[in-house]
């Protein structure tokens, strides 16, 4: 195996000395055996090689055969154990080519979806179908509204899920009927996306049957049915519908500085080699806590060259309010899907949706 | 809808004023919209009530309906957008029948597992098959002695997945058969649990291919391939296989004691709903990073009632050695899976086995 087929991690270790928390993590992530009990070639291949220590910061390469059996081993030698290590946070991953040409990563990504939209230049518009407590009718006529105002992705709130008030399969035939005739009538390209947030064992017959009627793309929960499962439905050529990944029960692996993973690997690099199109995470100065400087990391790790990957959407959301599209714009430039959700319906949704379209679509 | 069929959240919130925060997440998990803009009948039942406010201690009370969907929902009402604040903990869950009465946790659970491993009183004894590197035969070598010795359950070392040095279906097949023979020929009980360390869409195939080839439990890693899929595998009548838990990936939940979830929740609680029989947690002491009470508090968690869910085996794990069994067993009772690993290997292992059996044979 030549040096570059190493996978190689970077950490800051602050939870302790770096130099041993280094040593237990070599060991930790691969073998998980006393170090001096193995056999000298498991020692020297298997376990993880300490590089470039400088201080807190530490890299450890590992073999690329370590990773082999898919998504779920290659992120258990990323962050399995060592998710458990106080003090321990990884600041960014590289990948060899022998691990990328596994994945093939976002089916659409930015030029994609540029095409699918029609969008050559402009950032994406997506909005998102709430209140929970709705009814599918009444969901299917904001949705409407919103497909004849010509939002690209119109999607449901992630937490809709087979609640009494909209049952899951009626909510999702209900609002991509009306999606499809609304879009229709009006001339625009707008697809529903439906959450699917559903069990695993209905993940892909729901999948199936959101495209059946009428859905033109997927909301998946990484956090809550597991990375390779969306990874799953994205290399599905069945399916072959554009993914858009939500952060539910993500958020601990970031929002502690000292401990997780970096923003930007979260939420660019594991959800593009998850089939990500677009990530969705909370932007800066919304009603979460990111920085400007960890929503950059995520732009910058969405869109940054990744083997042969398609570069993902960066979609900045969580409480975003329409006079703020002229900063998020200068912020992310315009390879961006905007996701302006309940502020959309402060005064009238139709006149507000037309306005932010109208805003955005000579970009 | 009574008041008794509410879904009761306990948090500690020290990230802000608890108040505003309570707010905040009342709304957030539930409707994700402006709450003025809501329907008053949405804003009186839909959205979580906050009750017992006390300080930073804060209860919020939810519809139960709110959770419907299975356990994704009931995850993503628990701990999905709010995992991105920074300083909110969630300390305890209390769910109605309602809820409850929709999982069927563990299939074997403590009074389960007794009858098939023939413990009336004493610890399950467990163990792992590695070093990662070796080949299928010299872990089949190796489950063989742990078998011959009477080990109830040799399981894969969770980061065995489909590497070149031994691939899952044959290193399946290998270890099953040498486990099979063993413990035939010396009348234990042992059973092969191998690691669905697999892709998402292997991982029913993974399962039953491991029961055919002779296994006799899953290792399931709930963090990566999601609670919900090892609930699956659980709830499969066709399977009716044991289901032991890994952390992987699960960390950063816990280790950060303002942020995230109680350990006895996540190890304990979710768990049990996901249909875990045993879940493994890093002990005290070891490698990792718990405390006495936090291991105290999964073990409260993994026995104590929970509507009609069996009891889970709580599994300390991580670094164990053998001079620390007495400790273990005077912190822990008996209703406890042991869970030795690298320690049995420093000497002889045939030796270091029997000698393990034989001091928890007659507890």
């Amino acid at each position: 195996m030549s040096k570059d087929d190493r996978i190689e991690v970077d950490y800051r270790i602050t939870g302790g000395d770096p130099d041993q928390i280094a040593e237990a993590i070599r060991v930790e992530q691969t073998i998980e055996f006393p170090f001096d009990l193995a056999p000298t070639w498991i020692q020297q291949e298997v376990v993880g090689h300490v590089r470039n220590h400088n201080g807190e910061s530490v890299t450890i390469a590992y073999h690329a055969g370590v990773a082999e059996g898919g998504l779920p081993q290659l992120l258990n030698l990323l962050w399995g154990n060592v998710s458990l290590f106080p003090g321990v946070r990884i600041t960014d991953v590289r990948l060899p080519e022998s691990i990328l040409q596994q994945f093939r990563g976002p089916r659409y990504g930015i030029a994609g979806l540029r095409a699918r939209f029609d969008a050559p230049t402009r950032p994406l518009l997506c909005t998102a179908i709430k209140p929970m407590g709705s009814t599918p009718s009444e969901l299917a006529d904001m949705a409407g509204t919103l497909a004849h105002a010509g939002f690209d992705i119109i999607k449901d709130d992630h937490g809709l899920a087979d609640q009494p008030w909209a049952a899951w399969a009626e909510r999702v035939e209900t609002v991509a009927a009306r999606v499809t005739d609304a879009a229709t009538a009006a001339g625009t390209n707008s697809v529903y996306m439906p959450s699917l947030n559903v069990t695993s064992d209905r993940l892909a017959e729901a999948a199936t049957f959101a495209k059946d009627a009428g859905a033109g793309a997927l909301l998946v929960l990484p956090g809550i049915c597991g990375f390779d499962a969306m990874r799953a439905l994205a290399d599905n050529d069945d399916l072959g519908l554009p993914i858009m990944a939500h952060p539910s029960l993500l958020g601990s692996n970031v929002v502690t500085p000292t401990q997780g993973l970096d923003h930007g690997v979260l939420f660019g690099t594991l959800m593009r080699l998850a089939g990500a199109d677009i990530s969705i995470f909370p932007n800066y100065g919304g009603r979460f806590s990111f920085s400007t400087a960890e929503c950059l990391d995520i732009k910058e790790k969405c869109l940054s060259p990744l083997g042969s990957l398609a570069a993902a959407w960066p979609s900045p959301g969580g409480g975003m309010t329409l006079d703020r599209i002229g900063e998020l714009l200068d912020f992310y430039g315009n390879d961006v899907a905007l996701l302006i959700g309940g502020a959309l319906h402060r005064g009238d949704l139709a006149t507000n949706a037309a306005a932010l379209v109208e805003r955005v679509r000579n970009l």
